[in-house]
Protein backbone atom coordinates (compact mmCIF):
# COMPACT_ATOMS: atom_id res chain seq x y z
CA UNK A 1 0.00 0.00 0.00
CA UNK A 2 2.59 2.58 0.67
CA UNK A 3 4.39 1.74 -2.35
CA UNK A 4 1.16 1.95 -4.21
CA UNK A 5 0.77 5.40 -2.58
CA UNK A 6 4.27 7.08 -3.25
CA UNK A 7 3.98 5.67 -6.86
CA UNK A 8 0.68 7.99 -7.37
CA UNK A 9 2.54 11.03 -5.24
CA UNK A 10 5.21 10.62 -7.48
CA UNK A 11 3.06 10.64 -10.61
CA UNK A 12 1.00 13.50 -9.40
CA UNK A 13 3.91 15.50 -8.48
CA UNK A 14 5.42 14.79 -11.87
CA UNK A 15 2.39 15.72 -13.97
CA UNK A 16 1.83 19.01 -11.70
CA UNK A 17 3.37 21.06 -14.49
CA UNK A 18 2.15 22.41 -17.43
CA UNK A 19 5.73 21.68 -19.33
CA UNK A 20 5.72 18.40 -18.09
CA UNK A 21 2.37 17.51 -19.27
CA UNK A 22 2.86 19.07 -22.44
CA UNK A 23 6.27 16.86 -22.86
CA UNK A 24 3.80 13.98 -22.35
CA UNK A 25 1.30 15.51 -25.05
CA UNK A 26 4.10 15.43 -27.28
CA UNK A 27 5.33 12.22 -26.71
CA UNK A 28 1.91 10.70 -27.09
CA UNK A 29 2.32 11.81 -30.82
CA UNK A 30 5.45 9.36 -30.73
CA UNK A 31 9.15 9.13 -29.74
CA UNK A 32 11.65 12.10 -29.83
CA UNK A 33 14.92 13.12 -29.32
CA UNK A 34 15.69 15.31 -26.21
CA UNK A 35 16.72 18.57 -28.67
CA UNK A 36 13.23 17.54 -30.52
CA UNK A 37 10.96 17.93 -27.50
CA UNK A 38 12.83 21.05 -26.30
CA UNK A 39 12.48 23.32 -29.46
CA UNK A 40 8.70 23.78 -30.51
CA UNK A 41 7.93 23.91 -26.87
CA UNK A 42 10.50 26.96 -26.39
CA UNK A 43 12.53 25.31 -23.68
CA UNK A 44 15.94 25.00 -22.81
CA UNK A 45 17.76 21.80 -23.27
CA UNK A 46 18.89 22.18 -19.82
CA UNK A 47 15.03 22.36 -18.46
CA UNK A 48 13.95 19.40 -20.61
CA UNK A 49 16.35 17.04 -19.22
CA UNK A 50 15.51 17.95 -15.80
CA UNK A 51 11.75 17.67 -16.68
CA UNK A 52 12.57 13.97 -18.16
CA UNK A 53 14.09 12.99 -15.46
CA UNK A 54 11.28 13.46 -13.18
CA UNK A 55 8.90 12.29 -15.68
CA UNK A 56 11.25 9.43 -16.33
CA UNK A 57 11.26 8.53 -12.22
CA UNK A 58 7.54 8.89 -12.32
CA UNK A 59 7.73 5.92 -14.96
CA UNK A 60 5.80 7.88 -17.44
CA UNK A 61 8.60 8.50 -19.79
CA UNK A 62 11.17 5.75 -20.95
CA UNK A 63 14.45 7.06 -22.57
CA UNK A 64 16.85 4.85 -24.11
CA UNK A 65 20.42 5.76 -25.66
CA UNK A 66 20.55 5.31 -29.68
CA UNK A 67 24.15 6.23 -30.86
CA UNK A 68 24.50 9.61 -29.48
CA UNK A 69 21.34 10.94 -29.11
CA UNK A 70 18.97 10.00 -26.19
CA UNK A 71 15.13 8.90 -27.37
CA UNK A 72 12.98 9.18 -25.02
CA UNK A 73 8.86 7.52 -25.22
CA UNK A 74 5.48 7.77 -23.62
CA UNK A 75 4.98 4.90 -20.78
CA UNK A 76 5.27 2.31 -19.32
CA UNK A 77 3.36 3.80 -16.05
CA UNK A 78 -0.30 3.00 -16.51
CA UNK A 79 -2.34 5.48 -14.94
CA UNK A 80 -5.18 3.13 -13.53
CA UNK A 81 -4.86 4.42 -10.35
CA UNK A 82 -5.27 7.71 -11.08
CA UNK A 83 -8.09 7.13 -12.79
CA UNK A 84 -9.34 4.87 -10.18
CA UNK A 85 -9.26 8.05 -7.69
CA UNK A 86 -10.74 10.45 -10.09
CA UNK A 87 -13.90 8.56 -10.63
CA UNK A 88 -13.80 7.81 -6.83
CA UNK A 89 -14.11 11.69 -6.83
CA UNK A 90 -16.91 12.50 -8.92
CA UNK A 91 -19.08 10.40 -7.74
CA UNK A 92 -18.58 11.54 -3.95
CA UNK A 93 -18.99 15.21 -5.27
CA UNK A 94 -21.77 14.23 -7.20
CA UNK A 95 -23.61 12.27 -4.04
CA UNK A 96 -22.99 15.39 -1.92
CA UNK A 97 -24.20 17.94 -4.12
CA UNK A 98 -27.50 15.34 -4.54
CA UNK A 99 -27.51 15.63 -0.48
CA UNK A 100 -27.46 19.41 -0.83
CA UNK A 101 -30.09 19.16 -3.32
CA UNK A 102 -32.35 17.35 -1.48
CA UNK A 103 -32.29 19.60 2.00
CA UNK A 104 -32.56 22.94 -0.31
CA UNK A 105 -35.83 21.56 -1.30
CA UNK A 106 -37.14 20.35 2.09
CA UNK A 107 -35.74 23.91 2.91
CA UNK A 108 -38.23 25.49 -0.06
CA UNK A 109 -41.11 22.71 1.25
CA UNK A 110 -41.00 23.62 4.96
CA UNK A 111 -40.70 27.22 4.15
CA UNK A 112 -44.21 26.88 1.69
CA UNK A 113 -45.41 24.79 4.24
CA UNK B 1 -5.35 29.06 -20.55
CA UNK B 2 -2.72 29.76 -18.60
CA UNK B 3 -5.56 30.23 -16.18
CA UNK B 4 -6.26 26.79 -16.41
CA UNK B 5 -3.12 25.11 -16.53
CA UNK B 6 -2.41 26.58 -13.08
CA UNK B 7 -5.63 25.56 -11.71
CA UNK B 8 -4.57 21.86 -12.54
CA UNK B 9 -0.82 22.50 -11.72
CA UNK B 10 -2.16 23.29 -7.69
CA UNK B 11 -4.92 20.26 -8.16
CA UNK B 12 -2.34 17.50 -9.05
CA UNK B 13 0.24 19.37 -6.38
CA UNK B 14 -2.54 19.24 -3.70
CA UNK B 15 -3.39 15.40 -4.79
CA UNK B 16 0.29 14.46 -4.52
CA UNK B 17 0.42 13.41 -1.15
CA UNK B 18 -1.56 10.48 0.23
CA UNK B 19 -2.44 12.23 3.85
CA UNK B 20 -4.44 14.71 1.72
CA UNK B 21 -5.64 12.03 -0.48
CA UNK B 22 -6.73 10.34 2.29
CA UNK B 23 -8.82 14.11 3.86
CA UNK B 24 -10.61 13.97 0.39
CA UNK B 25 -11.74 10.26 0.98
CA UNK B 26 -12.83 11.27 4.49
CA UNK B 27 -14.80 14.36 3.17
CA UNK B 28 -16.34 12.02 0.13
CA UNK B 29 -18.11 10.27 2.89
CA UNK B 30 -19.66 13.76 4.79
CA UNK B 31 -18.20 16.66 6.19
CA UNK B 32 -16.33 16.96 9.33
CA UNK B 33 -14.77 19.82 11.82
CA UNK B 34 -10.89 19.48 11.89
CA UNK B 35 -10.60 17.60 14.44
CA UNK B 36 -13.13 14.75 13.42
CA UNK B 37 -10.48 14.82 10.29
CA UNK B 38 -7.57 14.55 12.02
CA UNK B 39 -7.73 12.26 14.78
CA UNK B 40 -8.79 8.90 12.49
CA UNK B 41 -6.41 9.61 9.96
CA UNK B 42 -3.69 9.64 13.04
CA UNK B 43 -2.88 13.19 12.41
CA UNK B 44 -1.85 16.68 14.02
CA UNK B 45 -4.71 19.23 14.36
CA UNK B 46 -1.93 21.44 12.82
CA UNK B 47 -0.46 19.65 10.20
CA UNK B 48 -3.95 18.48 9.18
CA UNK B 49 -4.76 22.54 8.83
CA UNK B 50 -2.21 23.05 6.83
CA UNK B 51 -3.35 20.00 4.25
CA UNK B 52 -6.67 21.54 4.42
CA UNK B 53 -5.38 24.98 3.37
CA UNK B 54 -3.63 23.37 0.10
CA UNK B 55 -6.90 21.80 -0.17
CA UNK B 56 -8.93 24.24 -0.01
CA UNK B 57 -6.63 26.60 -2.32
CA UNK B 58 -6.68 23.96 -5.31
CA UNK B 59 -10.83 24.18 -4.16
CA UNK B 60 -10.95 20.14 -3.53
CA UNK B 61 -12.11 20.84 -0.04
CA UNK B 62 -14.25 24.33 1.13
CA UNK B 63 -14.48 25.08 4.69
CA UNK B 64 -16.78 26.94 7.04
CA UNK B 65 -16.85 28.71 10.09
CA UNK B 66 -20.09 26.94 12.67
CA UNK B 67 -19.41 28.89 15.76
CA UNK B 68 -16.49 27.92 17.12
CA UNK B 69 -16.01 24.57 14.69
CA UNK B 70 -14.58 24.92 11.13
CA UNK B 71 -16.54 22.61 9.13
CA UNK B 72 -15.10 21.05 5.82
CA UNK B 73 -16.69 19.90 2.96
CA UNK B 74 -15.86 18.30 -0.67
CA UNK B 75 -15.41 20.28 -3.45
CA UNK B 76 -16.41 22.76 -5.14
CA UNK B 77 -13.49 21.83 -7.73
CA UNK B 78 -14.95 19.43 -10.43
CA UNK B 79 -11.77 16.69 -11.94
CA UNK B 80 -12.99 16.89 -15.76
CA UNK B 81 -9.82 18.37 -16.79
CA UNK B 82 -7.33 16.01 -15.45
CA UNK B 83 -10.18 13.39 -16.43
CA UNK B 84 -9.50 14.10 -19.63
CA UNK B 85 -5.95 14.33 -19.30
CA UNK B 86 -5.99 10.70 -18.01
CA UNK B 87 -8.00 9.54 -20.24
CA UNK B 88 -5.49 11.11 -23.22
CA UNK B 89 -2.50 9.32 -22.03
CA UNK B 90 -4.55 6.58 -21.87
CA UNK B 91 -5.15 6.26 -25.73
CA UNK B 92 -1.83 7.47 -26.44
CA UNK B 93 -0.13 4.58 -24.03
CA UNK B 94 -2.56 2.55 -26.10
CA UNK B 95 -1.69 3.62 -29.24
CA UNK B 96 2.01 3.26 -28.42
CA UNK B 97 2.03 -0.51 -27.26
CA UNK B 98 -0.41 -1.00 -30.46
CA UNK B 99 2.49 0.60 -32.53
CA UNK B 100 5.14 -1.46 -30.69
CA UNK B 101 3.38 -4.84 -31.42
CA UNK B 102 2.71 -4.36 -35.07
CA UNK B 103 6.67 -4.05 -35.28
CA UNK B 104 6.90 -6.91 -32.99
CA UNK B 105 4.88 -9.09 -35.68
CA UNK B 106 6.66 -7.31 -38.64
CA UNK B 107 10.31 -8.21 -37.09
CA UNK B 108 9.20 -12.07 -36.32
CA UNK B 109 7.58 -11.97 -39.79
CA UNK B 110 10.50 -10.64 -41.50
CA UNK B 111 13.04 -13.57 -38.98
CA UNK B 112 10.37 -16.43 -40.44
CA UNK B 113 10.88 -15.71 -44.06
Amino acid sequence: MVQYESELDKTLAALADSNRRALVERLGRGSATVSELAEPLGMTLTGTKKHLRILEEAGLVTTEKVGRARVCSLGPRRLDDLEVFVESYRRMLDARLDRLGELVEKQQKEDEG
